[in-house]
């Protein structure tokens, strides 16, 4: 296979997370070790993932950063620095003019290698393109980066983004524990944490267990059907034991019958992707805890910051984050395409290392990853050991942040 | 007046702050410099506040802070490492066998010291106490050490602990202003922050303005009236401008008719102290934009969070609740008694600084400091230059943070 020259171009897709900056700055750092190499010319960022491509809003991403503070300050800049979108590309056969229009654009900027930084939606358009292209006889590379806060991505380890979102969980509920340690009544805390199919974050909130010794007496997956008379159960059991109960709870959870615990309150809502968004889950859960024991009881959802806190981003996170942009780069460079860049873990047991790996997206788009059975306890209220193993080197590490005014120090692409 | 020998004791009442335990430990500094000078002999740490002293439930805290580090790490974990109560003593005519078993514990202990850390309520018993002692003529010296993320105590410049909670909001406003700008779509979101009667802490939502030059769009206090109508019109503006709207709400923001907007979902609920405990201000508005202008929005409610994101402390309010802890011993050593410790701001217009005063908690207990007028925009929806010149210096610094397998290392007592 020979050399590709030309043009690249990055985008970003999806839910923002704390990390999907240090990928771009990844990419930006593996495409400037490119254009040294002489191999590709520009970095184009199209501003709103595909969205702006169609509408060739593109910037110059060699010119804007043009010195490593830049690169440094964005990979701790939470969010999408160049846009996002929600839109997933049709299959090429319903929509022929787009995917023309795509090709157009490619030809006309001499784009030869497109990277998209993005969740199982963006690997799909991924996948459409690569094959778009090869279809069509036009040489280029489309590599997928993988991002989400849901860790729910197959064929890799763990995804950028969610040691940033895992710490962020982990460090509020060990800093609610100490909040609602300090009153002696009987009292339940119910703490609300996004994962719609898979509990991965949700585990998370066990890791102050690791830190301290203290931990939530209950957290619930969506990987097990939620009882409400086991919960209830659990909750008075608990309260035998002391009287602060942290419960954690994933917004996913459902009732044997299929049904999302979170619908109980709220009408059932469906995103521009169909899935269905959830709310009040922690609120059902409270009102059931009031209705049935009476104790005190109040419900937290984490929300928002638990993509978007990049003030206590794992430092574990951002560097392999970086790292996957940065091998997306070089693996195309090296022929990749129709790939999705992976984490492998290196060595389970001993000290914690990864290195960069990549997979077919064939096989990887549209599909979800969940907890194992063995990371769950056996009353399906905990996470195991072997859970805990896996989930704790991820947090570990605090990037350098700069303050302005007392505030993180942000970059924006305007 | 003759030095005073003896014991002290200090306890922890009300809602935690991230800063409550700063303080305690500046107590715990000061004693010791009173111990190495003779003064104080022990000083006892009360569990669970006053509670906690009528049980004698007592800890020996020179016993267990016997090493710098560990008042370090102390300076840094949130909420009450005493544990805290809500009880609120009775006036002594209403309940004289509460206040002659207080002064039984005094006696036995023969404790001439009593440090009690909390807000309003708090500063109640300390008023109390000191006249009690007074009235039966056993010399002693009971001083109040504030704390509240509300800042809405008299007689200090602010309040110990309000200056990380700010900082907390600052900063998760600036990281969801980051997130919520990544899409091209109109979308509002609003994010409720605590505040029951004084919008302090909704206020340094504008703080971001300093630190790269976004903020909310809209934000809106308890100090001023809410109109709805008005509340609409200002948002359709808004999105005039830019498709991703955010707007910072008191929880405590009210109607004309004197009602709670976040009366609108929840039902009235009463604390322990009469106090109307409010939550939904952010649901309400939400419903009121979904209704009005039918775009796309969402609430956030910071949560508790707030009151426990030690993670984020400001140092600058760390250093200074410390030195409110450590200039209360002082002050008692040196005679003061009946007062709450304050902290004065030097020159306003120049370098921040401060210094630790003391007032008559006569004057202090039971009312409520509210945001001026020339801290708020004419319009009622945002803050002022000046409002933004008290609140900055707050936020500034970052403290010092031993993390431990990824998460901030806490001092727990047993």
């Amino acid at each position: 296979m020979s050399l590709l020259y030309g043009n690249a171009v990055v985008g970003q897709s999806g839910g923002p997370t704390s990390a999907i900056n240090a990928t771009l700055s990844g990419v930006i750092r593996g495409a400037y070790e490119a254009h040294g190499a002489g191999i590709i010319e520009k970095l184009y960022g199209m501003k709103n993932g595909i969205e702006g491509f169609l509408r060739e809003d593109f910037v110059s991403l060699f010119e804007i950063f043009d010195t490593p503070e830049k690169l440094q300050t964005l990979e701790t800049t939470p969010a999408a620095a160049l846009g996002s979108c929600r839109r997933k590309l049709k299959d090429h056969e319903k929509d022929a003019d787009t995917f023309a229009e795509i090709l157009r654009i490619f030809k006309k900027y001499d784009i030869r290698y497109f990277f998209y930084i993005g969740g199982n939606d963006s690997m799909d358009t991924v996948l459409k393109l690569s094959r778009y292209a090869a279809d069509h006889d036009f040489e280029m590379r489309v590599v997928g980066i993988p991002k989400t806060i849901d860790n729910d991505l197959m064929a890799t380890d763990h995804t950028p983004g969610f040691g940033s979102a895992a710490k962020f969980v982990a460090t509020t509920v060990k800093e609610i524990l100490r909040d609602v340690s300090v009153y002696t009544m009987n009292a339940v805390t119910i703490v609300e944490i996004m994962g719609r199919d898979a509990g991965w974050l949700t585990a998370s909130a066990a890791l102050p267990l690791l830190s301290g010794g203290m931990a939530p007496d209950l957290i619930y997956l969506p990987e097990k059907v939620f009882d409400p008379e086991k919960f209830i159960a659990d909750v008075r059991a608990a309260l035998e034991k002391h009287p602060a109960i942290l419960v954690a709870a994933s917004e996913g959870i459902k009732l044997a019958n299929g049904h999302y615990v979170g619908e109980g309150t709220d009408s059932r809502k469906v995103d521009a992707f169909g899935h269905t968004a959830l709310s009040g889950t922690g609120r059902v859960l409270e009102e059931l805890v009031k209705d049935e024991i009476g104790c005190k009881v109040r419900s937290i959802e984490l929300s928002l910051p638990q993509r978007c806190a990049a003030h206590i981003a794992s430092l574990t996170d951002l560097r392999e984050s970086v790292e996957v942009g940065r091998g997306g780069v070089l693996s195309a460079i090296a022929g990749a395409t129709g790939v999705m860049m992976t984490i492998v873990r290196d060595n389970e047991g001993g000290e914690y290392s990864f290195h960069v790996g990549t997979a077919d997206i064939s096989k990887i788009a549209n599909e979800i990853r969940r907890v194992p059975d063995e990371y769950i306890n056996a009353e399906g209220n905990g996470i195991t050991a072997a859970g805990l193993d896996y989930l704790a080197p991820l947090i570990v590490g605090e990037p350098y942040i700069e303050y302005e005014n007392g505030l993180p120090k942000h970059f924006v692409i305007e």
